[in-house]
C-alpha cells in the first residue's frame, strides 16, 4: 500500500516531466504540498522523491526544496541567440560595419571611412623608431600601466599644453568615447547628442542603456536648456569643431555659453575633438571646450586615427585626475593597456619635432585632396543636383543631395558603380530616422588620381541621374542587382 | 489688483526657489494647481509665469508645463563622483590595478604579475618582421576588421586546427572575456566561475552587472548543477588548463561531464585557455572543452600575453560563427579593431615556423625558471612553513602560508622587503571574502639571476616569520611602514 502510494507519486513527477508541465530545472511542489495534492501521506512523497533523486531525475537542495533535473538531450546544436544581453541585442543594426568595411575588396572608390591619407605616412622615420624602441625590450613589451606610458602622456601633454597626469593614452578615441560611457550611463540615463553625430559614439551610448536627445548643430542653447529642463541629461556629447559629418564649427561665443549652461545645469560634456588639428591653413580654430572650461567639467578625446593612421589604434583623452583614475579603471577590465610598440614611437616623434612636420606636410596634401574633389564636384552644385559648403578642414565633404529621388536607391546606384559614400542616416541621433538627402564623403581615403577617379564616378552617377525618374534610378546604373 | 495677485504669485515662486522648495530644473505646479494653492485667478498665475520666464527663472514647454531654470552659480569645481554609473561605482577595489603596478619602480622583487619570461623574446627577428609589414603601409595602418587581419586569423587558425572564420584577434584575452561579459550579461544574471579565479575576469562580470556563483576548483559536478539548477546561470566561467591560480588540470572526464551538464542546461560556457601551451614538457594537455564540445556551446579565449608578451596586446578567441559575429559589433563599439602591425607580424611569425621555435626555448626557460623558485622555496616547504604544488606548467606557484600570521601583516612585511606576490583574496570569487592564507608567485616575470635574489628574498622574509609572534610580524622585517 505504502509502495503504491509513492508510486502514485512517482508516476505524477515522472509523467509531469514528461508533458512539459515540470520544466527542467524548475522547482517541484514542497513535499507536503505534493501530498495535499494527491491525497497522500508526505512520507510517500518523501520515499518518492528519494527514489527520483536516485534516478537523477530531481535534486533537493537542503533549505531550498525540489529540482526538476534537465535530461541528456540530443546532440542538437545550441543555441546563443537567447543568450545576448538586451543591451547587446539593440544594436544589431551595423553601421559602425558598413563603414569600417567601406575598404572592402568589392568597392572600387571607397570614400566612406573616415581616414586621413596613408600616402604621406613617415614610413622610414618610423621604422626606425620602431627599431630603436624594440632594443628597450623588456620595458616595451612589458605589462604597462592602464593610463598609457608616462612617456608618451609628457610628450602629448606638451603638445596639448596640458598636464601629463590629465591626458590618458586610449585605444583611439571610438575607446574613449566607450569608455566615458561605461563609467557615466546606466540604463535609462539620457545622453545629449549633436544630431547628426559620429555612429560610433551613437553605438556606445546606446549599448550603455542610453536614451538619446537629438540637439542640431546650429546648437542653440534655448533647444539645448529646454532638453536639459525637460529630461535632466547624465552627459552632452558634442563635436565643436570640424562636426562629424557637417564640419560645422561652433563659435567661441556659443562654446562659452554652453559651459555655463552645463555648469548651471550640473551636466558634465563629452568633446570629440578629433578633427581639431585637421584645419588646412594655419587659421586658428577656436579653443576646445576643454581649454575654456575653468571648472573640470569637460573630457576631450581625440586621437591619432585623424591625423596619423588608424591602424596605430592610439589615442587620447584630456580630463581631470578623478576621470582619469576612473576611466583608467574602466579601461584595465576592457583590455587592461595599449600596446606599448606604437606609444614609444608616438613619443619619439613628439619629442622630436617629427609629428609635427608629418601634420604641416598631411595639412597640405589634405588641402590639395580637398580640390580635387571640390573641383569635380562643382558641375553638381551649379547645376542644382549636390549642395555642400567647401570645408577648411576635417577629411570630409557633406553633400545633400537636392534631387528628388529615394536616397536609399542612390546609394545602391553609387555601389553599383563601385562608390561607397556614408549614408546620411547613419549619423542621425534618431535611430529609426528613414532614408536622408545627405551623404559624406571622405576626400582623404584613397590616393590622388585614385581620388579623381572616385570623385568623378560619383559625380557621373548623379549627373545621370538627373535624368532618370526616381523610382528607376536604381536600375538607370549599370549592373546594380535587382 | 489683478497686478497685486499675480505679484504673489511671483513672489511664491521666487521664495520656493530661494529657499530650495523648488529645486533647479525641478517641475513647478500647473498654472491651475498653483491658482488654486493660492486662490487666485488662473489669469494671474499665467502673467507671473509669463514674467517669470522673461527673467529666465523658469521656461515653459509645450504639453510639459514650467520648469524652474537653474541660476549661475560660483565658481566651484564640478564634482564627478556623482556621475559615476552604479556598475562602474561597484568596482572601486583596484586589484587588476595592483597587479598592473607590481613592476612599480618602488617594487624591487615584482613576483605578482603574469608575465612570461621577456628574456627569450625573439627581438632580432621580430624587428626585421615589422621592418617587412611597414613597407606595406597603407594596409597594415589602414582601418582593420573588428574580427582582426584575415592573415592572422588564418595563420592562427591552422596553428589551433580551427576554421579561419571561427578565430577572432582580440587585445589580450582580457578583451576576450570582457567582450563575452558585455554580449551575454545584463543587470543581475548569475556566473558561475572557479574559485579562486582570474581577477579581470571578476572585474568584467561584476561591472556587467553580474552576481557571481563561487564553483571550487576541485570542480565538482554535483555542485555545479545544483548552481545550475538553484540560479540557472547565464555562464559557466572556468580555466580548465592550468588554472589561475591554483594551477590545476582538469581530467578529461570532468571535462567531458561538464559540456553534458552544460549542455542539458542550455549554459554556455566561456574557456579561459590562455595557459594551454606554457607546459614545460611535451606531455600532452588534456583537449580544451572547445574541442572536445559537439554543440557549439563552449567560446575559448587566449592570448600571446603568456607566451610571447603582454605588451603587444594581441589574443584571440575561438567560437561559433554566430558569437564571433556578435562580439566582433561590440569589439566596434569597444575601439573599433586591433591595431595591424603586430597582427601582421605575428601572423609572419607563425607562418614561418619562428613562433614555435620561439615555445621551444620559452618552455625551457621557464623550466629553468621554475627549478630556481621551487628549490629556493623547497626548505621552507620543509620546515612547514609553506605549502606549494610543484607545477608542470604555467606562470606560477600557488602557495600556501603555514604560519598562523595575519596575511596582510604577512604580504606587509614581503612589501617591506621589496617583494610583491598576487594575494590570494584578490582571486576569491566572493569579494567579500577576508585575507586568505594563499598568494602567487610569478617564476617567470623577471631574469634568472633577479629571480633567485626575488625568491630568496621572499624566503628570508618566511623564515625570519616563524620566529615572530603573528601580530609583530610586521615589525619583523626591517622598514615597515606602520
Amino acid at each position: 500500500m505504502r509502495a503504491n502510494l509513492s508510486n502514485r507519486v512517482l508516476q505524477f513527477v515522472l509523467t509531469g516531466a514528461e508533458t512539459g508541465e515540470f520544466s527542467p530545472a524548475a522547482m517541484l511542489p514542497s513535499e507536503r504540498e505534493l501530498a495535499g495534492t494527491l491525497s497522500v501521506s508526505r512520507n510517500a512523497v518523501t520515499v518518492a522523491y528519494t527514489e527520483l533523486e536516485r534516478r537523477g531525475v530531481l535534486r533537493r537542495i537542503h533549505g531550498k526544496g525540489a529540482y526538476l533535473c534537465a535530461l541528456p538531450s540530443e546532440g542538437e546544436s545550441f543555441s546563443w541567440s537567447g543568450k545576448i544581453s538586451r543591451f547587446a541585442n539593440a544594436l544589431d543594426e551595423p553601421v559602425l560595419e558598413i563603414l569600417a568595411r567601406s575598404c572592402a575588396d568589392t568597392i572600387r572608390y571607397p570614400l566612406s571611412a573616415g581616414t586621413p591619407s596613408l600616402a604621406v605616412f613617415p614610413q622610414q622615420s618610423y621604422a626606425a623608431s620602431l627599431n630603436r624602441v624594440l632594443k628597450i625590450v623588456p620595458s616595451v613589451l612589458a605589462v604597462g600601466a592602464a593610463e598609457g606610458r608616462w612617456q608618451l602622456r609628457e610628450a602629448l601633454g606638451r603638445w596639448l599644453g596640458t598636464p601629463p597626469q590629465q591626458v590618458m593614452v586610449t585605444a583611439g578615441a571610438q575607446e574613449g568615447i566607450d569608455l566615458m560611457a561605461r563609467c557615466l550611463i546606466e540604463p535609462g540615463d539620457y545622453v545629449v547628442v549633436d544630431d547628426p553625430t559620429y555612429p560610433g559614439a551613437l553605438q556606445s551610448f546606446l549599448s550603455a542603456g542610453a536614451r538619446l536627445l537629438a540637439w542640431k548643430t546650429d546648437w542653440s542653447l534655448r533647444h539645448l536648456e529646454d532638453l536639459l529642463l525637460r529630461y535632466r541629461p547624465k552627459l552632452i556629447f558634442t563635436t565643436p569643431t570640424f562636426q562629424n559629418p557637417t564640419g560645422r564649427v561652433m563659435s567661441l561665443k556659443t562654446r562659452g555659453d554652453l559651459l555655463e549652461l552645463a555648469h548651471r545645469y550640473r551636466v558634465p560634456i563629452m568633446e570629440d575633438d578629433v578633427y581639431r588639428h585637421t584645419y588646412f591653413t594655419s587659421h586658428p580654430m577656436p579653443e576646445s571646450l576643454y581649454k575654456l572650461d575653468t571648472r573640470s567639467q569637460v573630457v576631450n578625446v581625440s586621437t591619432f586615427s585623424k591625423i596619423l593612421a588608424p591602424g596605430l589604434r592610439v589615442g587620447w583623452l584630456t580630463g581631470p585626475l578623478y576621470m582619469v583614475k576612473q576611466l583608467a579603471l574602466i579601461k584595465m577590465r576592457s583590455n587592461l593597456f595599449t600596446g606599448g610598440l606604437n606609444q614609444a614611437v608616438l613619443a619619439d616623434m613628439l619629442q622630436s619635432g617629427e609629428f609635427d612636420r608629418h601634420l604641416e606636410r598631411l595639412r597640405a596634401h589634405h588641402r590639395d585632396l580637398c580640390d580635387i574633389a571640390v573641383d569635380i564636384l562643382k558641375p553638381l552644385v551649379e547645376s542644382g543636383i549636390l549642395s555642400f559648403r567647401i570645408p577648411t578642414g576635417s577629411l570630409y565633404l557633406w553633400c545633400k543631395l537636392l534631387l528628388p529621388h529615394d536616397p536609399e536607391l542612390v546609394l545602391a546606384a553609387l555601389e553599383a558603380a563601385g562608390v561607397s559614400v556614408a549614408p546620411g542616416h547613419a549619423f542621425a541621433a534618431d535611430r529609426e530616422a528613414g532614408p536622408s538627402p545627405f551623404f559624406r564623403v571622405c576626400f582623404s581615403a584613397i590616393h590622388g588620381k585614385q581620388l579623381a577617379d572616385a570623385v568623378q564616378a560619383l559625380h557621373d552617377v548623379l549627373f545621370q541621374l538627373r535624368c532618370v525618374d526616381g523610382i528607376d534610378a536604381a536600375t538607370a546604373a549599370p549592373g546594380v542587382k535587382q
